[in-house]
This record gives structure tokens, C-alpha cells and sequence, in this order.
């Protein structure tokens, strides 16, 4: 039920989704029934392998994430992320507030053992790659431990899904000098030198793009801006470019020639694409999709989470986040003696 | 001497500036004489109204602000300050070390009474229209009282040189609903609702371009990583654009009859265009430019200078905040009597 355009976008991608994706055995689609079927009907499909589990109440957008999971036992986002909890489904894929889905997942799913606290991953593109951007908006405070985890878990996402070799990790920041940022990358800089990953240093805008990293690291106010700030000047400048192209019949021409280049650059910087964000720390699969999902962008944020699946991240990440927190307690110094 | 292609880029800047503006009466250039000297003889330009302040000081990347003001007094960014601080200039322009010509600005020239940190404010385009993005990097650590202070500053340079009336302001957070951000937005969320300006609310990255306001209020540390990755997605999206073009014969010919469109919108998105971005709230007019400035840059970072000196902008600011910290004393409870 969550995201702009539920039920009917995301019922949509569901189907789109059970076409394409002959692998996928089972699918739980969680909401309001008569709303679900209804669109099941527009869309003149039906399948054995969907079933539907009626809920009842509706997160707001103005709802605390905690409040979203504690009073509304019954909403689409908290009934789906049970499911996973009581093992019947592997994922859960929700457009709809992410707070409520960050906060549903951490508690009912719990966090991995040794995380502190479950970041969003984003998948971002650059000319020739892609670059995971870590935390995208789960958590707006942060501890330099937490963003020594996010590291972490953003450097075994890249390895053992995305297939970077001993993946580069920056420190999101205002310069590339290391005495430079704000009070929590200074102090997380450190952390970072001694985490194990490939650390680059700090990295600021220019380089996400120019000469990036493949692990941009982040507290989830910072990742959430520069996400939604990537998405929104790409927006602007190809809205732009379309006014300026109709100014003349040369350019109107122009850009009707140039539009396979236009076509494959917009795809490019199109969040759709890429099919949601793995919330990366909790004991199960979460894919938080982006609230304005089309039915493209549902089938391939189910896509994200089967492959997911498929790759066993979360195993990976218990084994790296155990090996830095070891040694990390093994490099306290000892209490001292009364 | 400041600047990634300084002294070239600044004197060559200068002599541009020089040329076209006859109603500069004095510029002074502040650095190595000798080598201030071979730039001005390589452009073939003298002028009476040069006046050349030798400097044997370099400030580092790597100083901080207050080492390069404190123990480089002999730098050409503390000294070209102390020109504005004596009354020998009106202004000072500044291509390199940001934090350094902060830093430089608020001890020499001190703050405007009532003003607790000055704020960069960055200049930003939408189709139609312009917003100030203010903090956008002078204080990477900021208070509520600040961030309402820089929606203020923004609000009177919106108002009195870029002409909007009754400008409107956003938080700029990670959501739109009030209940969204992190401590700092949400602790300043009141303080914007009585500070007297245009307050919208809350505002996310999509906003910025697509439902813009006229002033975005931020700390330094958020501006700057909302600057500096603008800067780089547009310039990303226009190289990777370049490259998809000349794939096939027909596209590359539509990017040739393109081109006028293609050129308006990278102009629109090229930082050099804006020309330096004042720091407000010091007794005086700074004016900080990019870096990487060309002469074009530094040519319209002193004429940027140049308008703020007859705008009157500081004036206004003194008012409207005397007016704000005035009311936020007397909204005070009054102290409890022992």
C-alpha cells in the first residue's frame, strides 16, 4: 500500500514482476483486499503463486517511523516485514514511508549480530561503474561506529553483489584534505584507517562522479541530501535541455537526431532503474523502493531483493562485522584498576 | 595567490575585470610581487588604478583556518583582509583556501553586531529563477540560532540584490513534512516559523529545482556537499552525454545542430558564471570564488564584489537581525527569582 501511486503502481510492478521473474515461487501481496484484487482485475491477471494478506490500517507520511510500527500492527509495511520475520517470506519490498519500513524491519526483523544500527544502501551510477552510497536515509544521526559498520557493510554489498574486487571506500566530506569536515567524519576518519576496508580518505561532490570511489560513506541525512539532490539536477537539466531544444527548428531537429544519446544518459540517471535500496544490517532482506515508483521500478526493486537472496550478503557481513568489532575491543585499553 | 590556477587565472581574472568594469577605482593585488609582476607583463596590461601588496606567505590545503590567519599574517589572504579592515579596500576576493578567507574575514573585518557566524551564500539556478543556498561551507558545525541568522542573511540578499520580494525560505531536510530531518533541522524548524521570514517549511533535495524557494537554509557542511555535488552531476551528465553522442553519425550531427541548447544549459550549471559567493554577516564584503576559478570566474567574482558594495546589503542585515534577536529576548521566559 505504500508509495504515490499504491496500490495500483505497485500492483502493477507485481505483476510485471511474476511475468518476468519465472523463479519467484511465491509472492505476498499485503493490503487492503477488495483494493488488491481490483487492481489484479485491471491489470487481467491471476496467479497461483500470489497471495494476498489483508491488512487494514494506513501509515501516514507524517507518522514517526516508531510510531508507524508500535500503533499500526495492522499496516501493509508491518504485516509484510512479520512475514519475515516468522520465515514464510524471504524479503519484504516497500515504497512507502521509509522510516516505518526502516523501523519495521529493525525491530521485528532485529539487526544483525554486532550492527548497531541498519543503513540504506544506494547503488548510484558513474560513467563507467557504480558506486554504493551508504546510509541513504536510515538513520539522521549517526556514531563514527555506525559509519565504520556502514563502511563495512557497503564494502561486502559491492564485492558480493555488485562484483568490485576489494572495493575503495571515501568518507562523504566537504574537501579530500583528512583534516577536513565536520566534527563526526573527523572523528570517524580514524575508524576508517583501521576498519580493514580499502579507504581512500575523505571525498567531496566532485569526486562522486569524476573519480570515484566504489563505497561513498555517510551518516543518512548527508546520503539521503546528496541522493535526492543527484535525482533532482539531473531532473532540472534534461527538463531544461527540452525547453531549449523546441527553440528552434535546428536544435528541435537536433535533439530528435541526439535522442538515442539522450535516451541512454536519462536511463542512466533514472532511480527506477535501479531498483530500490537494500537496507543492509537487518536479519532478512528489506528493499526500500523509491516513494514515486512506477511498475518498472516495483519489478525491479523485487528483482533487487531476489538477487539479494541469491548472493548471501548478510552472512558475509556478520563475518566482517565480528572481525572488526573484536579488534576494535582487542585495541581499548584495558580498564583501568580501582 | 589563492586558487587552483593561481597567480594565472586571478591577474588574467583581474585584468578582465579591469578592462570591462571602468568604474573599479582601485584593485589591489595581493601576493608575490615578482610573480603578480610576470603575470600582468605575460596579459601585456598595466593600469594606474593596480596597486601590487607583496606577500611572502603561502597558505597550505592542509593549514587550518585560524593557523593560516594566525601564524601566516604575511599570506596574501591576510593581508588583502586587512586592506578591507584598515579601510584601504572595500572588498576582498579570494579563490583559495575557504575556511582560511572565513576565518580571516570574522577575526579582521569581525562579525555584524548581532551576528554570531558569517555564511557563505552560493548562488543557484532553477529554469526560471535563482535561489541562495546559504551556509554553503564557512561553519561545518552550526547552531538553530545560526541556521534562522543565515535564513535572515539570505532573505536580505535575496531581497536586495537578486530583487525577489518577500522571498521564501526552506529548511532544507530529508523530507517535507515537519516532523522530518535530523536534531539540528527539527531544533530550528520554530525558530525559521518566528523569525520573520518567508518560511516554507521543510524542503528536499527534489524541491531545489522543481518547486524551488528563494532562500534554502542549511549548515555549512550540508551546503557545501549540496554545492559542490550539483556541480558534479551536471558536469558528469554532460560528459557522459559528449561521449554518448559521438557513438553514431546521426546523433553526433544532432549534437552539433544542438549545440546553441546544449550551451545555454551548461553555461546555466557552470559555477564560473555566478562569480564567487559572498560571505555574509562579516563587517565588510568578502567574496569567495571556486577554486578551480578561470579569469572569467574571477572577473565576475570582483564584479560580484563591486554589487554588494552598492546594494548596501550589510545595513539591512544589521536591522533585520537586531529586530530578530530582539523579539527572541523578549519571547524569553523571564529568569526565576531566587
Amino acid at each position: 500500500m505504500g508509495g504515490d501511486f499504491a496500490p495500483k503502481a505497485t500492483i502493477a510492478g507485481a505483476v510485471l514482476a511474476l511475468r518476468e521473474y519465472p523463479h519467484l515461487t511465491k509472492l505476498f501481496l499485503v493490503g487492503d483486499k477488495d483494493r488488491i484484487e481490483a487492481e489484479l482485475k485491471a491489470n487481467e491477471y491471476s496467479d497461483p503463486r500470489i497471495e494476498i494478506l489483508h491488512t487494514t490500517q494506513i501509515v501516514e507520511m507524517n507518522d514517526s517511523g516508531l510510531d508507524a510500527v508500535r500503533r499500526k500492527k495492522d499496516s501493509s509495511i508491518s504485516r509484510a516485514t512479520d512475514l519475515v520475520k516468522n520465515g514464510d517470506a524471504e524479503a519484504v519490498v516497500s515504497a512507502g514511508h521509509t522510516g516505518a519500513a526502516v523501523t519495521a524491519a529493525a525491530i521485528k526483523m532485529r539487526t544483525l549480530p554486532g550492527v548497531e544500527r541498519p543503513a540504506i544502501a544506494a547503488v548510484m551510477p558513474t560513467e563507467t561503474n557504480y558506486f554504493v552510497l551508504i546510509d541513504a536515509g536510515a538513520n539522521t544521526e549517526s556514531t563514527p561506529l555506525q559509519l565504520v559498520q556502514n563502511a563495512i557493510m557497503g564494502a561486502t554489498y559491492s564485492e558480493h553483489v555488485l562484483g568490485y574486487k576489494n572495493p575503495s571506500v571515501g568518507l562523504m566530506s566537504i574537501g579530500t584534505e583528512d583534516e577536513k569536515g565536520n566534527d563526526l567524519t573527523k572523528d570517524t576518519f580514524d575508524g576508517l584507517k583501521k576498519s580493514g576496508v580499502n579507504f581512500r580518505g575523505n571525498i567531496e561532490g566532485h569526486d562522486l562522479f569524476e573519480n570515484p570511489v566504489e563505497v561513498v560513506v555517510c551518516d543518512g541525512f548527508t546520503g539521503n541530501i546528496v541522493l535526492k539532490t543527484c535525482e533532482a539536477i539531473a531532473h532540472a537539466i534534461f527538463r531544461w535541455l527540452k525547453h531549449e531544444l523546441y527553440k528552434s527548428p535546428f536544435t528541435k531537429l537536433g535533439g530528435l537526431l541526439a535522442k538515442p544519446a539522450f535516451k541512454t544518459i536519462y536511463k542512466k540517471t533514472n532511480a527506477e532503474e535501479y531498483g530500490g535500496m537494500p537496507l543492509l544490517g537487518v536479519n532478512g532482506i528489506c528493499i526500500i523502493a523509491h516513494g514515486g515508483s512506477s511498475p518498472v521500478a516495483i519489478k525491479n526493486a523485487i528483482r533487487a531483493a531476489a538477487e539479494q537472496i541469491k548472493h548471501e550478503v548478510n552472512p558475509q557481513i556478520v563475518a566482517r562485522i565480528k572481525s572488526y568489532n573484536e579488534k576494535a575491543a582487542a585495541s581499548q585499553p584495558a580498564p583501568a584498576q580501582a
